[in-house]
């Protein structure tokens, strides 16, 4: 099936560009409370589910351990912009289990924070792994190891005990299955596979509510979700939407966007999980997707609903900082 | 209509995103030798009509009282990534008119080339509008204006002299009509009109052959793209696709992109003009489809096709630079 027009962009009066996609929404018991396009759809989830990634590091004790807080858990949840409060927790996390830069295999990139990227070029340094948006979700998984007694050389690999716990904690939590055929690797060099968008849903529904996980997980997946919903900076950074839609709604809202137009999110007072792909992988849209879905399903707080449509409705601008367009969502998701 | 899928972006051997997108192959007769979709849409060229933009700048007779060669004449039909050879050779075009950069109305903004950005920033500088990858299309706009004497302050707005001639120009040469119903704002800040895809199409037919053109017009519009295809560093920069594609047959492929998803191209010894839209507006996919259009068109040439292909499936590396993936062209494009 071909999916709908979900955003457009606007030009002046005149549509410029138009974006497709898929969303799904469901309770932690399976039922699906909203679909749009195909939803059975093989998704690479990417970033947007390292929260479930993330199980691991506080089921295995590691968390606890070393004494990782809300700051910790969100770095280990997050697609971080590489600016310097996030490359020292990152530092920190690895300096508990007595690692360093070194131990990291995601490999270095510039920061994607700009700024971060000019100070760096201004300061004559260049980046480092943990400069990498993903060096937190590493150094997460290095602490397991650690932890856990497992040799962390080639933890990004599959077959390796760190990604195999991943991805026990994926396919419990998704119920779908995560084997070979569906593999491919994420660009930090750790499996990624694909499944139905609509098991992200469900999964994130299950995450926010804890509904059919053993205790250990349920609180394991509470305390992730809460940690990333009271310290958004620490997820994403300066200027990023996922910040904007957490801290629209303090402790109310997880949100955390993927590469390639993917978003995962969930309500825990309405005990739902969301998940979204933009067809075309573009992640101005998966934004505005992710946003209008939010306000939709927050609509009864119609303070919240008006910031998160205006989340969902971003300007764009000339490079004089004149407003010459827009991007808005269709009525589909309205 | 909805447009067929033309890209698909690849992650180990599973789909993971897809672009969908029009073409028109006209030749100067107005003769469709190729479409896919629906070239009828209107469409913002942006960037992608530069060269036609830049006419008024050769037959006003600015171009020659100047001395402008090759180099100048391809950085007003650039977008340039803000590399010193491009930042110097604008600031020199302006100088010839007795300006600087304060007359350029287009804004400032950080070299497109992230190496430029970095030696910037190293140098503790920031951008001015001679960085802006339209700089020199402005100074071109800014020459003409001094040489016809045209008071140049407004340049850019719809209605000032400048903005006329190139109006004229782009209703001539595409046979649309360009008015305030169909008229955006670039980004920087000049109008732009979206008129029907195919009239791009048709327009750089003309351009390559000068049919139907009185003679002024046809000998500027051959001298604006031999230039290109003679300096394609000047109308993009380094490691630019637009500049790869040029380079793989020179002076028999002129190819420009615009935002949003848009390339224009011609190819003189067929006497085509081909022009797309990529539906979402992705440069990556846009980038695809005209190097597998052009790897078509030239299938004669073998091994200049294969070279095109080549481009036309670019790898998608993860950040230790394995490969993890790839675009390729869709059996439509073939």
């Amino acid at each position: 099936m071909t999916n709908s027009v979900l955003v457009e962009v606007l030009r002046g009066g005149i549509v410029e560009s138009t974006h497709r996609g898929a969303v799904a929404v469901f309770d932690a018991d399976g039922k699906p409370v909203w679909e749009i396009g195909d939803t059975a759809q093989p998704v690479f989830p990417r970033s947007a589910v390292k929260a479930i990634q993330a199980l691991p590091l506080v089921e295995s004790g590691a968390a606890d351990a070393y004494g990782f807080g809300d700051r910790e858990l969100a770095l280990a949840c997050a697609s971080h912009s590489g600016e310097p409060p996030h490359v020292e927790l990152a530092r920190a996390m690895l300096a508990k289990a007595g690692l360093d830069e070194t131990a990291l295999e995601c490999g270095a990139h510039w920061p994607s924070s700009h700024g971060a990227t000019l100070a760096l070029a201004r300061a004559g340094r260049a980046p480092n792994t943990l400069h990498n948006n993903c060096s937190g979700k590493h150094s997460g998984f290095l602490c397991t190891c650690v932890h856990s007694g497992i040799a962390h050389r080639g933890y990004v690999k599959a077959g390796h005990a760190s990604q195999e716990m991943v991805r026990e904690a994926m396919q419990a939590v998704t119920g779908a299955a995560h084997d070979a055929d569906h593999r491919g690797t994420d660009g930090c060099s750790i499996p990624t596979y694909a499944v139905p968008l609509r098991s992200f849903a469900l999964g994130f529904a299950r995450m926010a509510t804890g509904a059919g996980f053993e205790p250990v997980r349920a609180r394991a997946a509470k305390r992730l979700l809460s940690a990333c919903m009271a310290e958004p900076f620490f997820v994403a950074g300066t200027g990023r939407s996922d910040v904007a839609m957490m801290e629209a709604a303090p402790s109310r809202i997880f949100v955390k966007g993927g590469a390639e137009g993917v978003f995962c999110a969930a309500l825990p007072e309405l005990g739902l999980g969301i998940a979204l792909k933009c067809d075309d992988g573009a992640g101005r849209a998966a934004e505005v997707m992710v946003a209008a879905v939010l306000a939709k399903l927050l609509q009864a707080d119609q303070t919240l609903a008006a910031k998160l449509t205006e989340q969902a409705n971003p300007p764009i601008e000339s490079r004089i900082g004149a407003k010459v367009g827009a991007l808005r969502p269709t009525a589909t998701l309205n």
